[in-house]
């Protein structure tokens, strides 16, 4: 998507030495677009552990390149072939272990060991890394794609049902193109949207306690002209009761057999307003994040509690640069739960790349 | 309550110079526990203007103070009678533009008034004023005493019901005693129960975009012993899923006849997750409350629309101070709105001075 009226990915080869990943520094948002080189693989297990990349499509196509950046240091470091998998493996477990929950890492470490593992020669290890973590790419990029032609469809019957008025959305967190690699998922319909010329505007939850919403997402859409305004999370309920609200999109890191959703903390408390003024609700999702393995998400996903300062302490830009600020008593204890789970009962559809399905086990089975 | 281990009240007179108000200043809340004194009207107008004196009883105590203050400054700028109730009566009128939406400062102001213009003397008006504005403030701290009483029954219950166990229970806002004279409203069931012995912990959403949660009701909290846990607004519906409380308690800023509850943004979507996972919500509040006039909270409510700043900048305290932070793109709109309106369909009970009631016309009528 756009950033400063140029069109950028979230994470590519550097064109001039194609052994140096390239990717926005993403903690430094919205105050500052930098952009920042990747060198080594230990680079990017510092990138996905300090969040300067975040967003599960996005990981995982972080961590398909931090295999390729392993297998050119074993080129350099390692002599025999047992020497060369060593290293790799030791390197894979690195970057699984900076966010073990997260699903797409997992995949994509085990998708890309899989293929090079059984190549001998590091000649050819080497492009086939490559060649997996850009394949990865483009199929994340297709995939968003889809998720916005299927989506645009929704919003498109929103805009005439009311005869062209302004179709008001709401989204929460940021389930953007910053967390993928372009379109977004739960944005995807809206750029798509925006770009036919359908007049929307969104209502941007801010998301406590990290912020998504307000920080990536509103800069997301300022740089891409949607129409926006950032809400408090608290606000979403009211606004939803005044009928300021056509439709929800939001997106998912799990969805279960049965339809639950495990989204951004919040995402619970949004959609049962949604539900109470019979708003639709959908989450945009690819349907590699379906878990079929799992039937009742509030049972069996577990939630990651992270840690305690980030609903402490908050950083934003200030007249001494980027300041983090202490918002509680200092003795106070705090939890910071990351996710919750929606029961399928308050999700009115799924928006996957291969269309929109009911959240229920008969349709998700298919997908 | 305690701080720092003495009993404090919101605001009373110097002890040496009865021609003083003192308060504590809530903006440097919870970072800096600071006595400010108040000695002209204007001292007062500021303090409330600038949210130095905070909540709906406190505010109300301060405007009676701030008639008294106007009198002792008639006495000495003005000669005649017709001078010196217009000096009150344009004091009044800038006291009550501070916070037109509140209905205690226009009660107050409305009250004091009816008693002093009609007493010619200035030596007796100014004793009339000061006789209202502690009369008030006694009035206020018995109303909270008996909310605490009745709701420390609903408390206790759910401790026998739960075998003593830790009673969970989660409050949005600060309905606190610094919000009140003493006790607070919904905090009062809270200092009563701890005080009883039972067992009990409070989850404290930190409501956002002002976050008085995290600032003011865990200030209270630390202060007064209260075990206590700081959430961000969203974690509220995902602790409800996993069981972990057992009551909701928040207070209200104007309650309908017929049961509907205006309260601090995001109390809806709390009790909306309170509802749907089957956990009573209270609503604590003092009779002079309930707008009788009112049937239907949504329609007939206005709901106070605040500076977008509030959302895209906090303050918190850092290595430089207390420090302002920009947490959004700078350019991105925003919108702040202070109240929602919880239906009473979703209300278990009301707590009030006079006793439990049901959040319907019947009930409500005679309160």
């Amino acid at each position: 998507m756009l950033v400063n009226n140029k069109h950028y990915i979230t994470i590519w080869l550097d064109k001039n030495n194609p052994e140096i990943v390239r990717t926005i520094d993403q903690t430094l948002l919205p105050h500052k677009f930098k952009i920042i080189s990747l060198k080594t693989c230990n680079d990017i297990i510092k990138a996905i552990k300090d969040m300067i990349v975040r967003g599960a499509p996005l990981i995982g196509v972080a961590a398909a390149y931090g295999i390729y950046l392993a297998s050119l240091e074993a080129k350099q470091k390692c002599k025999t072939e047992k020497q060369i998998n060593n290293y790799i493996m030791e390197k894979a477990k690195q970057i699984f272990n900076t966010r073990p929950t997260a699903i797409n890492i997992s995949n994509a470490i085990k998708n890309s060991l899989e293929i090079i593992l059984k190549i001998k020669s590091i000649e050819e290890k080497i492009p086939s890394a490559l060649n997996f973590a850009s394949s990865l790419s483009v199929e994340e990029i297709i995939r968003c794609k889809k998720i916005g032609e299927h989506g645009l469809e929704l919003i498109k019957r929103i805009s005439e049902e009311k005869k062209e008025e302004t179709v008001n959305i709401l989204t929460h967190c940021n389930a953007g193109w910053l967390a993928c690699i372009d379109y977004g998922t739960a944005t995807a319909p809206i750029y798509f949207a925006h770009k036919m010329g359908i007049k929307l505007h969104v209502y941007v939850e801010e998301t406590r306690p990290r912020n998504q919403g307000a920080s990536l997402t509103a800069w997301e859409f300022l740089q891409n002209k949607i129409p926006h305004t950032i809400i408090t999370d608290n606000a979403g309920g009211y606004i939803m009761q005044k009928g300021m609200v056509d439709m929800v999109i939001v997106g998912s890191d799990r969805t279960t057999l049965t339809g639950d959703v495990c989204n951004k903390i919040g995402t619970y408390k949004t959609a049962l307003a949604a539900k109470d003024n019979n708003i639709p609700f959908y989450v945009a999702l690819p349907s590699s994040s379906i878990d079929k393995k799992i039937k009742n998400g509030l049972k069996e996903i577990p939630i990651e509690e992270r840690n305690k300062d980030e609903v402490k302490y908050i950083s934003g830009k200030s007249k001494y640069g980027i300041t983090k600020v202490l918002l509680t008593p200092n003795k106070s204890p705090a939890k910071n739960f990351g996710f919750d789970i929606t029961p399928a009962r308050l999700v009115t559809a799924l928006i996957t790349e291969k269309g929109v399905i009911k959240p229920q086990k008969s349709d998700i089975i298919k997908a």
